[in-house]
């Protein structure tokens, strides 16, 4: 299928624990920041959809029905809101929504806004409680494991079979800190060396404080129009080229691998088949680091390394700003922050921003042409890849 | 825009109190169910996609990213799966989502599942805390206005402007009640004529207990293929000739208007239009009575009456199966039960059995050709309408 999929403007807010902002606002500050950042003027009547990438604002803010908020704070209410929820995966599912339904005619203008407000609670058991609603309740988290636990029983199984070892894993934080500091909208946007990184406690062993990424606020936009339109808008329009969704059991004990996620691996044969590249072509890319043990993994998964090799490869210094790859670049969850839903969306600003050459002073990647983005529900039963050209 | 998008198959479980059916047996049910209803056999290896509705498990349940337990439940893992929410409209949102990507050519065949469990819970006040989530928290629910309040002032205001009254309501609901006695799988099975109905407490004056929607368990399933292969599955299959999407302000105090829904109107416009028909050419319809008064509105917004005209009308018969209009020939929300997330989907079960005449003994409306379902999300931000012709 061939692509007619433009992303003509991308925003991000400020990512971080933002006390002073609350859903709505965030949703405003996205939905108007899209809009004005667009090069040639767009207007609100212009855009004919929304879609809305987000969690879980049920439980964290106990408001449902979210994308009428977004809509109503967006001033969008005459046009059609849908939600679109996939765990962690919520915001690229949301992009992949927008974009079959453009692809498709049906609408030639869009607007994509993923949000997640989690800060906003009296009881901060809470927070984790949600966070773990996106594995399998019943078989994991009701028998006390939590998400971290999950990630670290994957790491554990990678350390046992490739050799992989926490100063790899640490190698993936700090370059993703080194990333984040040349971020201003990062939730962190401080260095951190290998050595520091070690120093920090167990979260669930081997995956330290440091292997995770922030509980955070944010919301991100993007508006994808129809090939027709896109030149109308802006003279540099980044090309959404291909797009892969893969699935696999929510719970870890029926999947085939603990080192490797299906979803992952048909997500993005899919998504470069559509595109008609190999992992090669690929100049730059967010990954989902929701662990550090998530960006190694995604790294094998995409074949961007085959298996055992990413870890080692990251620390050479292989995943680095203008290395082989450059993996990334906005911070990636664990710097720029990981509010849930709008981590999808997120991931694709900082691609839009990397392919029109605008990603700015320090993370800028020299000559991007083709990006990837990489997003994983839960513990990887859900995910997502988008492949975009400039 | 030319439909080529069949449904091929629909199943749906029991609606009611289901104290014995946990989340997953409902979609472990429904999905069996679907595919073992198809005329033709269908094997699991042919859905190529799992489109799931639901409302909100998060906080029924204490589980986000359902639709991969959907997806577990129902052993399709292998496949996408995707959940859809705008409040009470979810199901019919998820359905359009997916015949969006089937029309689109993303996918051949595909599964739409709507599912809620909303009965396990410890304390009763969150299920009203979470149904109110479907309106907008920060201005309505916050302030101590409850969902069927919200409904109140609409059914006040409808009185003030229409003279409809307490005993147009009761009809809504006497007939609706009829329809599901004949329903084996409604929630309530039983008929009330108009006197006893009017003796119920009041839960929002002028609305009393029996102008509401039960508290239901439930889930539903359709099975959506590409035209191309629709004759594989069944030599009856029913077409979706018409989708639109409708959307307004979440809350009341910014709407135009109290006595009808802006989003209800776009969305039944717009799925007419594609499907080229008029209100007078549809047979059979499953309209959103989440109350009875969403009804009348519901029939006035949808233009099978003149505003103000539905109230009378229903009194008089009109809308009772094979009448003028055969309108929630299921029982609707009010006696078929309202799983929040199965609801859109159910309606849609509901037209496929009428217009292949397999809707049983008592319900079946004569020579049903051409049906239509209206699903509304909270209190008419959301609106979603199909048609259908066999």
């Amino acid at each position: 299928m061939q692509s007619k999929v433009a992303i003509v403007s991308a925003y991000m807010t400020q990512f971080g624990e933002l006390w002073t902002e609350g859903l709505r606002d965030l949703a405003e500050e996205a939905a108007t920041g899209v809009l004005e950042a667009t090069d040639n003027s767009i207007g609100k009547k212009e855009i004919e959809a929304l879609f809305v990438g987000n969690m879980a604002s049920g439980t964290f803010t106990g408001q449902e029905h979210i994308s009428a908020v977004v809509a109503d704070a967006a001033d969008l209410i005459d046009i059609p809101n849908t939600r679109v929820e996939g765990a962690c995966a919520s915001g690229a599912l949301a992009l992949r929504t927008a974009y079959m339904a453009v692809q498709a005619g049906f609408y030639k203008t869009v607007m994509v806004v993923g949000i997640e407000k989690m800060t906003d609670q009296t009881c901060p058991g809470k927070i984790q409680e949600t966070i773990s609603s996106s594995m399998d309740v019943d078989w994991e988290a009701h028998l006390g494991l939590t998400f971290a636990g999950v990630y670290a029983m994957m790491a554990k199984a990678h350390f046992d079979q490739y050799n992989t070892n926490r100063r790899h894993l640490a190698a993936v934080s700090s370059k993703n800190h080194t990333n984040g500091s040349f971020n201003p909208r990062a939730h962190f946007q401080r260095k951190f060396d290998i050595d520091s990184i070690l120093k920090f406690p167990f979260v669930a062993e081997p995956l330290s404080v440091m292997d995770t990424s922030p509980i955070s606020d944010g919301a991100a936009a993007l508006i994808l129009t129809h090939k027709d339109n896109a030149r109308k808008y802006t003279d540099a329009p980044v090309w959404i080229t291909g797009s892969g969704q893969g699935a696999d059991s929510l719970s870890l004990h029926a999947r085939d691998s603990l080192t490797s996620m299906k979803a992952s691996r048909v997500a993005g044969w899919k998504a470069m088949r559509e595109a008609r590249i190999t992992p090669k072509q690929i100049n730059v890319a967010e990954l989902h680091d929701g662990f550090s043990i998530s960006e190694i993994i995604g790294l094998e998964d995409l074949g961007f390394f085959i298996p055992g090799e990413a870890g080692p490869a990251t620390l050479e210094g292989q995943t680095a700003l203008n290395a082989k790859y450059s993996i990334n670049t906005s911070g990636g969850l664990k710097a720029r922050g990981n509010p849930l839903g709008a981590t999808g969306v997120a991931q694709a600003v900082e691609i839009f921003l990397q392919l029109r050459n605008s990603a700015g002073n320090g993370r800028q990647v020299d000559d991007a042409q083709i990006g990837l983005t990489h997003n994983i529900g839960g513990s990887g039963a859900t995910s997502v890849v988008h492949i975009y050209s400039n």
